[in-house]
């Protein structure tokens, strides 16, 4: 199992067709990478200065949208995942 | 439905014409992107350092200008969106 | 109606002459863009991460002296504005 | 004994196979570098500004996930390992 | 009038010579553009994140030294003006 | 005597051969640098924006590992040095 | 006189020989710029954003080792200077 540190999220990471599960695709050329996922894990969130942890905003079984290019793809057991900070997230699909 | 995070908002983005329904035209030769757009949903506010949470000074309904070149152009349902960060809107249109 | 957003000032933007009606003239080869303006809206100020909002040091009807190439242009009801951010404006010209 | 200073990690880098032993393996065409790796050494954390010491949040023994390309190589005894920063580390591998 | 806002002061260029008023004089080959000047208005100073004032340390009448093309070059009713931020000022010419 | 200021130490440059005192040899290529160092003397520590000292975590004596590049070459009393900040250092090699 | 504003102090700067006054020669191919000088003045420190003021840790009359290229160079009164930010001070040579 991965477990993601900080204010990172693990996203599963969906195929883009012309009209994905959660209905989002692209405006414009930009359909090489997926811009939807749900979440399969969600970190602890960040530590500030003070010592105080803030609690990442979204959490397991969301679908979420995310910013383009952004995010590490890793493979783990033969699945593929994307790691991403909280701050590449741009909306829950509900 | 889409839900922006942090201190994002999602605006129906309007066709740019010569004269727009809000009235801005672009002064120079920057016609090739819309700069109004209506409010349709509105981010819960970022959370600062200190774990407060800094509500979106503007709301669903509200018309708005923003940056050229602002924000990251999406589809949901067969329509056009555009997700802004608080910091990209200059001005309500009233 | 425009209302600037946060630390957002709108002026109209004076066509800049040899000596214009603020009497400032630009020292160099700087005149392609004018300098000064009269501002016509103020925002409600930024709102800093302890949530308190700092209003805007300048007010409606001032004319202020600006940096060059600072904002951005818009039209509104077939009227030229600037929409700046206060730390582009020099100085109140009085 | 290698004792890291601040926020850093010291792990022991795994060779990386087709199929690592913790089960990772790079989506893409960057196996060139490991990607996992054990922490052997942990620093006692960062000193914010208000003098206060933040614990880093892996420890000894566990087995992390970390950016490609980030971190320091060194060799000691023999050994090589790598020295991360903790904000490097993506995510523990369970 | 002109009113310099936040920490900017203004000063009266003087063309420089090989030996200026205040006997500063650019050690290398610097010598297009001068680097002293005298203040003529001085602004109330940055307000802080907490919504503190911070008077400038400098004061109307003192002669300064100043960053080499650092400034905004200005003309007002007739005289030029260099308007600076305090950070640019290296030293009080006494 | 050389005294370190802020949170800068100042370090006797071993001479890297293959196998050093310490024990470490750079993985790779970059022989041309030492990666490790004696400490001689260690600054009183950065003065934090509310006056609060906070001093070095390492201490003369110790026996330090660095990252490559880092720091500024000295030559003093014939003897060659390096001064480094504080936050160049990577490990203590105990 | 010249007195230094914020973080800044003066030096006089000292030609540089294969063997200075402090001893102190750069190790490799740097010898046309000097690295040490005398303090001559020093200014009030650093206001912090609490309008607090943090003294600067050095004081007239001490000799100091600076970074390479730091500092800008100015002449008064027939004498050249060299004006510093503190943290481009690395030692005090005792």
């Amino acid at each position: 199992m991965l477990k993601p540190l900080g204010d990172r999220v693990i996203v599963t990471v969906e195929e883009q067709e012309e009209q994905t599960v959660g209905g989002i695709v692209l405006a414009s050329n930009a359909k090489e990478k997926p811009q939807t996922g749900k979440i399969v894990a969600v970190g602890a969130g960040t530590v500030t200065d003070s010592g105080k942890q803030l609690p990442v905003s979204v959490k397991e079984g969301q679908t979420v949208m995310f910013d383009k290019y952004a995010g590490s793809e890793v493979k783990f057991e033969g699945q593929s995942y994307l790691v991403l900070h909280e701050k590449d997230l741009m909306a829950i699909v509900d």
